[in-house]
């Protein structure tokens, strides 16, 4: 099953951090994937003449294995030059935390958040093909994210 | 089955607001999804130079599991400098209302509406493999949808 | 099944209209869905400086039960400011009228028509489930498309 | 089953053609779609001041009922004022050809080029369904191709 | 089972080059398919006016039956003119290394990573309808990816 919804923060200078993490959910329940995309990053109109705001992204990667933690500015904004961006970048399967690491805002962050819940159900239907494939998507899910600048590695467990 | 529909409208100075909401339907049919897309917002060739066009959304999303609702803008334009986006921003699962909050004129908002409806007779397709999954599902969907700035709770009911 | 086409027409003061039409298909066939993506809409090199030209679409949609004809421009465009456009839209189950509505052109209107057809071949799979969905399903297919501003209604037959 | 590549060539004064055809397949397979993406087409950091660039797509449709060759410009590319776009257009099915048809570039022409192949396989799913349904399919996906500018239609055979 | 990753890497005169290969993953699990999509492609606040940067991408393509090394610009951006581009280009099935050939950046290279892996658990879903097709198709998938710049072959073996 599959959820959606609208993200939208404004970001400035009194407040220039926005995180966005990976819901609580029931006991009962198995996220399958969790993703948030940005879709447009944009100056308002009362935005200062000549002045640059960026906004940065601070994320986890899985790099050869370990955990690495990124952060690369996603928009770089300008009156006069860039007033917006539809960066389209996703966040999948983690927290990811916006800042505006130079200049004062406001920019306006929209996109949209997508959750995949429910997989005990659908593991119901495969039962019948193959009984042990569960466990051990279960363990490969984990850590199977790769990635970034360099031989990403899948460990086996 | 699904439902797709082109959406058009105008805002101007004398009709600045429009919204859009989820369909009365029929009691036998089941709405499973319903989204509006917006893929373009332009200015017209008559709007003046130097003003800005400011169109804000209005909508609901569920913060750490209670209902907020959120108004941001989604295009900031102005001639010579922006004239036309392509916000690409969704509105799953409920309705918006889109608002001419600075500027004369007019603007026009594309998209695309789309519906995911009649899900009863999908139901039966999985039926005979958990019989009790489509009550919890039913339940569940209604509050499933997290976000926004801030860690988002799905309470189990 | 699905088949695609690419779709290009060019727009002038000699050929200002381009109209795209449902096609005629044999009786055997049912066209379960129709559809055209304008994916980009430019300035050829030759047009004037200075000059707007703005490409209209016409097309219809349902409004709360009733047919609406929608007429909004889809492409503002100016040499030396926006020489070119990706409005993305789309245009499902039904005809659409392009009309250069303002300038001389040429502008050149690139998409591509989706067309999925022979649901009778598919209703065979569910047949098994509940024989009379295909009906209700017909039935309701064809006034379930929703819209544009204000509260649209799906009524029972 | 799918296969993708990447797609990219250089349009200069020298080298102004570009050809993309449908592979040569064994013959115990079946091509079930194909189809290019143009996903960028840019000007190079050499290409001349105020020089147009304009790429020619040429390619055939079906117009009602009868193939018929269409040419329309894909990009109009100038320095400083339009160096870089995302005409993302696809061309299903059939054989393209572009041509730098003014301007002396070079122009990156970037894209996608996707393989449905294999289809054989797929039938036997559907063999214990309807077992006449496979031929037709294969007729019918032929001359199946819509389009362009005027009322297309798909002959009965 | 699909797995997805953010994928940021940061280009400079110190550091022009970013590897992206195919990861190693345990003997037992299959990867279906490997690919990165970049994004989106950006100039930092602090680069210089005027300047040039270029980022260039070399991957490997089927060209007619022989693998082909390809080397083409992706982003071609400049101070003033422009600043950010959404290339939105796919490398699939292998590895890409970029690369900026000209300009001291820094450019923001931003994407996403996409792994399918576990195909031999698919495989079991299909064994009753065709016992010897998981050959075939895998022996054919190695060398399936048609393409670029004149007529591919998809030889036989």
């Amino acid at each position: 099953m599959e959820s959606e919804s609208f993200y939208g923060v404004t970001l400035s200078e009194k407040d220039p951090i926005a995180q966005f993490d990976v819901p609580d959910i029931p006991e009962e329940y198995v996220v399958h994937s969790h993703k948030l995309i940005i879709k447009q990053i944009s100056l308002g109109s009362e935005a200062k003449t000549g002045e640059f705001n960026v906004v940065q992204a601070e994320t986890n990667v899985n790099d050869d294995g370990e955990k690495k933690t990124v952060k690369i500015p996603i928009a770089v904004l300008k009156v006069g030059e860039t007033r917006s961006l539809r960066p389209n970048v996703e966040f999948p399967n983690g927290s990811v935390t916006f800042k505006l690491v130079q200049g004062t805002g406001p920019v306006y962050v929209c996109g949209k958040a997508e959750m995949n819940f429910g997989e005990f159900d659908d593991g119901h239907m495969y039962e019948e093909y193959s009984d042990d494939e569960e466990d051990s998507d279960g363990d490969f899910d984990e850590d199977a994210v790769p990635q970034t600048n360099g031989k990403s590695k899948i460990t086996k467990k």
